[in-house]
């Protein structure tokens, strides 16, 4: 198997101000095409430091992947390191990137100077992919087995987050063209509600009795669930896809309405393509979640088609003011009961005049519970013309993550009620 | 200088399921005492991948900390490579951590199973800090001159986040003990609205008068703002504060209001405080932030205490319908306007009865814009008894980035209105 080595660059990961996400973004599109990840490194930006490092991981790995150390006024540091590691003694200016630059910087308004110039310019060893999403352009060092024992290839990437996911597919194919990776076909299932280890043991029969080509990866996520990769290796490309058509079909019997979508997906995004897709419109009315779920709706662009709006309860004065909940409801049951979520994500619909609405009410914490209704207690209320229904669950987390599942899991109730209604 | 390195075991990490956020949290409290952080590594759960990378950090570092591959199922791997790192024969068991494991489970409901019991015992060869928020115990091993050429400590540290930061406040002790760091003392402000590059520019002339024992760190986030951190290195206390103190004023005369804070702080804890301090409350009328505003200000505890709640008017029928903006302003101004967001904060104002009020209302994309009202562009209105004032601004980002700007700005327009009135 071909094996990776991933190493970032910049001081400011190793002093805490920056989290690398780069690493975990290139491991996944490494796996996804049957690369395997042996090592990720961060340095800071130190001439030494870097040709020791990357020395030792080219001698190890048959492919590294580096980011960072490009920006224009760190430039020479990580360039002329990669200079001396690949034995250039004189740079060339990359005439394609030198343009990209060029529009990028008068698309700002800003002038050239001679730094930004500088950066089109690359050590003669390596091969230019242009990057057109910032001035650092991609830069491609390709070693003899004379020099590390073996094929090895280096691929510089610019260290914003957002420029070298943009370079991964270039990348990808660069990867794929010059070594005989076996095939491998992916499909994904996004679930709901289950955690990994039940999950695990709801399809324990089913993953044990897959053929000895397929593998399934659990990937869980607190916001999105636990998705599900069924892979395959080698074969033909049709064969591949039927027998995996097969399994997912299993699959799908014992899972039932667990799975939310078959791509790669959220619970908002999967709700919003329901919606559209049947001209409906949403409402919420949160108190516990504050405003997380209307906020997540609204992250999905095209959004606006259909969602309304949303109303923060906080007070109880705006639950009974604006939502119109009855105030007896309150006084008798509590804000925190299935009567007043039920009639939050009544008076929503009322007042904007959505077709569906989903209310939640609950206790966040750190403080505010009771042994009755402790912290962690949410009720989630999902409701349209066909009628209204209420759930509750605890969590034990703290504060933050607690908002973070009262609003997932309402979601999902929510997606479970306009898949049912609306399919 | 004392130096470190950091290194995180397991798959998950690898295979890019998990983003490693310990590195960065680790490396900023060894930063704060005065420990230089010279590489961080990610490897595999693998025995011999385990001994090789972690010897090689003992034999160029001081200090290494691990976290991770200590789970129930995993446990042999990480613990039999320690065990045989530091030539240890036999396992002991912690019975302060073995309590520790029974009563985590118990108060789970859990049956104490034997990979559970398992987890308390470890090789004879370390040092053991209870680990009280999980079940793995934190191991520390100490290597003498004659291993590594100079005396190095391992600290083995629990992989799950809010375990490895909660053990960080023993291990900064344990270092300090063992260690002769020269004292450092800090002092944090938080600034708002003004770039890294642009701040530093503005405070160049400060910043190079200032004495060669004191250091400047700029730690900047995109939803909290620049953050300045102060530091001097050695000396007395009682001297090196009233040294600090002198030259934070210089630098709140040159910087004024952008300075939100002198605590470690967000926009919304500081809007927070100086509200309840106050016994003032706040509602929020969102469009383009759909409700992020609202869920950042909910993100406090104890925010129920002023914060009344939020419509958010994702359609024009809310904004009319619910907060009462006239008709005439949207098919005159446009929902994207000064007289609207006016009209917003005005209208939740009325709502809620809250004493003040932001509203948003803007161009996420990444569809939508005009020439005259591109993508990005976002209308801000704050409001009070004493009046509404308007703001714009234009943000070039990703949909995801701009509703984060959004709030942000929006947050900082309610923070400098709030504490010009109220203090």
């Amino acid at each position: 198997m071909i094996q990776a080595s991933i190493c970032t660059i910049g001081d400011e990961i190793l002093i805490g101000q920056v989290v690398d996400t780069n690493s975990s973004n290139i491991s996944l599109v490494l796996n996804e095409i049957g690369v395997k990840v042996a090592r990720m490194t961060s340095i800071g930006d130190d001439r030494g430091d870097i040709i020791g490092t990357l020395s030792e991981e080219l001698r190890d790995n048959d492919i590294v992947i580096v980011t960072g150390g490009l920006g224009p006024t760190k430039d020479d540091i990580t360039k002329n390191a990669l200079a001396e590691l690949s034995g250039s003694t004189a740079f060339k200016t990359d005439e394609r990137q030198l343009e990209i630059i060029h529009n990028l910087l008068s698309a700002r308004g800003l002038d050239i100077l001679d730094i930004n110039i500088a950066q089109a310019s690359v050590p003669d060893t390596c091969e230019v992919i242009p990057n057109h999403l910032g001035t650092a352009p991609i830069m491609v060092f390709r070693f003899d087995e004379a020099r590390f024992g073996h094929k090895a290839t280096l691929y510089s990437l610019p260290g914003v987050p957002f420029e070298a996911i943009g370079a991964l597919p270039d990348i990808v194919d660069d990867i794929k063209s010059h070594n005989s990776l076996s095939d491998i076909y992916h499909r994904t299932l996004m679930t709901y509600g289950v955690a990994e280890s039940a999950l695990a043991k709801m399809i324990e029969k089913w993953e044990d009795s897959l053929p000895e080509d397929m593998h399934l990866a659990y990937l869980p996520n607190p916001l999105t669930g636990v998705r599900l990769r069924l892979s395959i290796y080698g074969g033909r490309k049709e064969d591949a896809v039927k027998r995996i058509d097969t399994e997912i079909a299993s699959l799908k019997d014992i899972l039932g309405d667990i799975i939310y979508s078959e791509m790669d997906d959220t619970l908002e995004s999967c709700i919003g393509r329901i919606l559209a897709e049947n001209g409906k419109t949403l409402a919420t009315a949160e108190s516990c979640t504050g405003g997380t779920i209307s906020a997540l709706i609204t992250s999905i662009a095209g959004s606006s088609a259909y969602f309304l709006g949303s109303v923060t309860s906080y007070a109880n004065s705006v639950k009974t003011g604006v939502l119109g909940v009855p105030e007896e409801i309150i006084s008798r049951y509590g804000a925190v009961s299935s009567e007043c979520v039920a009639a939050m994500a009544e008076g929503v619909r009322k007042l904007t005049g959505s077709d569906y609405s989903v209310a939640t009410s609950g206790i966040a914490g750190p403080g505010g519970g009771s042994a009755e209704k402790p912290v962690g207690l949410v009720w989630i209320g999902v409701s349209s013309e066909k009628g209204t229904e209420t759930f509750s669950a605890v969590f034990k987390s703290n504060r933050k993550r607690n908002i973070e599942r009262f609003a997932s899991t309402a979601l999902n109730y929510l997606r479970v009620k306009i898949a049912n209604e609306l399919k």
